[in-house]
């Protein structure tokens, strides 16, 4: 009898652990990390056709992965965009507009703390959040990321061409009266005007660094590189290397970036539990006579950065988890940046905040291959200006006003009527094919007019000196 | 010593048997398929970055092989690029030029009997040599397919608008001379005005019936589809499937022709010795106001089909064998269809005329990765007028023309001067920047022209009733 209990028992223990061990494997929360390129436009990987720039390891990470050609972002200029990829929301909404576009070193305001980031929200579930690089929601101290869930930060508060540089190295640099381009350290000023050809070198190591520091714990890394955004810089091993010049060199060296993070999961078999997300803030720079070759491609789209045109605020995505998200997949559904605050809450169990809006969608079925969604898109101009509305393949375009132009925005009755799906390159208006298409936008846009309230715009205020 | 020498007799057996079967397997020549595509633009495939037509049979053809971003076709238009692709020569060369641009039912003239075309190269070395779809080099009698070394014939020989239907069958077609189009088998007739919607379905069965045929002898399959070239028709299987419109079934449609023929080499195992090319004739047709939707993408390229811009002669270009072709790599090396000529003779162990001046070079160092060729490239408007010249990354426009345009020629003195390897969208004219190249490229244009001596033109000339 004794040897009976005693196997009784010992049988029970087994029981008891394997149960133990799988609730521990499937409360295992995953991993995620943002990757947003700066001004990357839709045309600039190999993977999405550029005839020149190399990138093997993104094209690699959209063949284990999803690479999406219908992707959006909320804005198409940096502050904003941003904004509204970290909390889910339109810049009408969170106050992250204002005509001066962006956030300069002299503004006053940052991301209200009233929104929830994905950071924040992380966080709250015991995730270990860090952010390497470009901020650009506020650069005073009460603004900087560890103020919004972010345990650490290492990076430049706002674009690489707001210190002494500007945006064009090659040229005389205006003079400017920026203070010297500030490199943080979570809360302090460690150098000013950091030598700009080593950024994506350090930025890649400190997020290698954050990956093996915190590989025991569910974490969040947001690497938000300053690159392809002007002033161009490249390490040596990368300068001159690509066809493509500097802007082509500079993308190379952010496709190693991403190769090395993906080969950092593999090495850590942190890989089949991290989703990692790579995209860009918004189109191509393209000032005519000024940017030339320094400035990206949208591809087959239409204008860019600045634009409600497709080349604007259609981005290169891809979303990479072996095994989580289906792979050497090319999906065209319509999904934003936006999303990702409410799909990432999700996979992270993290309930969603039940006081303020969301414009993102849980798009985890997109990710599987179960669904592929078309969602309602609105194209704001310096994000509080509604100029468009897609609704299917349909856009329907209210006002037009050429990127980064002196001329008046020009209105549109009856709108201008495209079908993405067909006509990616908005080419051929179809308005008068069409007339009760046309009718179904012009509603679609006055209800989204409706519904939404804007709040007081964030953007403008300056510090008094 | 009876058991001795019966051994030593066995041994010798086993040794010579196995040096005849090495000798047998390295004189195994292989075969080559030539799928070309119809107006099909650079930024029509799924991998070349189209956004809402899925192509998954090609991009995994690029993924076991070597996919090509700087391939072009020597001539804007179809008859001129066609038969510049058989014969390796400039259509200034063969005579395949003239006012007309192409053939029609009514032309006097095919090719000369003179050339020497791939299938004629082959042949003579024993291959099994087959055409499926459309030819457009002569459809008199004695300008038929059999008559150029190939073996067997089955498609329409010339464009598939050329009969009753016309380029648009949702609008009223124009009222024509032409008769009524005749479908082939060898040099009969077997029907006329055939139900498009099946062209890629029968002519993907004739190819796989070729390759069952002839799995055991070397074969060269030259597979012209009739498709996207307006008028659009997809089988029921495809028409209204894709997000792309008619267009995009069209291609997807096309696409899976292609996977029929991998998966039949696969089946066959003759896939580690057969060489697949895939490629385009010339750019996508985009006549504004005319075409709209049934008209292609030249995804980042300027301008369209009848263009000496890129957008008129790079085309979209897969080269597939595993095992001899390198895999997943994405090559910038710049070629043009002409090399296919010498490439597939020298493959193939045939000596290449020595009594006509070939276009062509052999690119075998290319599809092996162990180089990356730029070729200096010129583009002639209606395959006589040499408009624009490329040397290394530079190209030089001494004429432009909006393509399809009743407008004349534009002469520019000083030549336009684009780096398309920077610059592949041809935006940024930089000649002022570089008097020292814009000098070079016009010696290397004006040695070009006095190098080549014109032919008389052979597309003019129409039959006499």
């Amino acid at each position: 009898m004794n040897h009976f209990y005693k196997t009784a028992w010992l049988i029970s223990l087994l029981i008891l652990s394997s149960i133990c061990i799988a609730r521990a494997q499937s409360a295992k929360l995953p991993n995620f990390i943002i990757i947003l390129a700066d001004d990357l436009g839709y045309g600039d990987l190999s993977c999405y056709g550029h005839p020149t720039i190399r990138t093997p390891h993104l094209d690699r990470m959209a063949a284990e992965g999803t690479r999406f050609t219908q992707f959006y972002v909320a804005a198409n200029v940096c502050t904003p965009s941003r904004a509204a990829l970290l909390t889910g929301r339109l810049p009408i909404r969170n106050g992250i507009f204002g005509k001066r576009a962006v956030f300069f070193p002299n503004s006053a305001n940052g991301l209200p703390h009233s929104e929830m980031t994905i950071a924040k929200a992380l966080k709250s579930k015991g995730y270990r959040t860090g952010i390497v690089g470009k901020w650009h929601l506020g650069s005073k101290p009460e603004f900087l990321p560890l103020q919004y869930g972010f345990d650490s930060y290492f990076g430049l508060p706002y674009s690489n061409d707001m210190g002494k540089v500007g945006s064009f190295p090659t040229q005389t640099a205006p003079p400017n009266n920026n203070p010297l381009l500030p490199l943080y350290r979570d809360n302090t000023v460690i150098e000013t005007e950091p030598d700009q050809r080593l950024l994506t070198k350090r930025y890649t190591d400190e997020v290698l660094n954050f990956i093996s520091k915190n590989q025991g714990k569910p974490f969040f890394m947001y690497y938000a590189s300053p690159f392809p955004h002007v002033p161009l810089y490249a390490s040596d091993d990368f300068r001159g290397k690509s066809k493509r010049g500097l802007y082509g060199d500079v993308v190379e060296e952010l496709d190693w970036s991403v190769g090395q993070i993906l080969k950092k999961l593999k090495d850590l078999k942190l890989d089949k539990n991290t989703y990692v997300v790579f995209l860009s803030d918004n189109g191509p720079w393209l000032i005519k006579n000024r940017l030339e070759e320094n400035g990206g491609s949208a591809g087959p789209l239409f204008e860019a950065k600045g634009s409600t045109y497709e080349g604007g605020m259609r981005v290169p995505a891809i979303i990479w988890a072996p095994g989580l998200v289906k792979a050497n997949t090319v999906s065209s559904a319509v999904a934003t940046s936006m999303d990702l605050f409410p799909t990432i809450l999700n996979l992270a169990k993290v309930p969603l905040p039940n006081d303020q809006a969301l414009d993102g969608q849980n798009i985890k079925d997109l990710l599987t291959g179960q669904k592929d969604k078309v969602t309602d898109l609105v194209y704001y101009y310096d994000s509080d200006r509604l100029y468009a509305i897609r609704k299917g393949p349909w856009k329907a375009h209210f006002t037009t006003h050429p990127s980064y132009s002196p001329e008046a925005p020009v209105p549109h009755d009856p709108a201008w009527l495209y079908n993405l799906e067909v006509d990616p390159g908005e080419r051929y208006e179809v308005g008068r094919k069409h007339p009760e298409i046309l009718e179904e936008l012009k509603k679609a846009f006055e209800k989204h007019r409706a519904g939404v309230v804007p709040v007081a715009p964030l953007l403008d205020a300056i510090v008094e000196k």
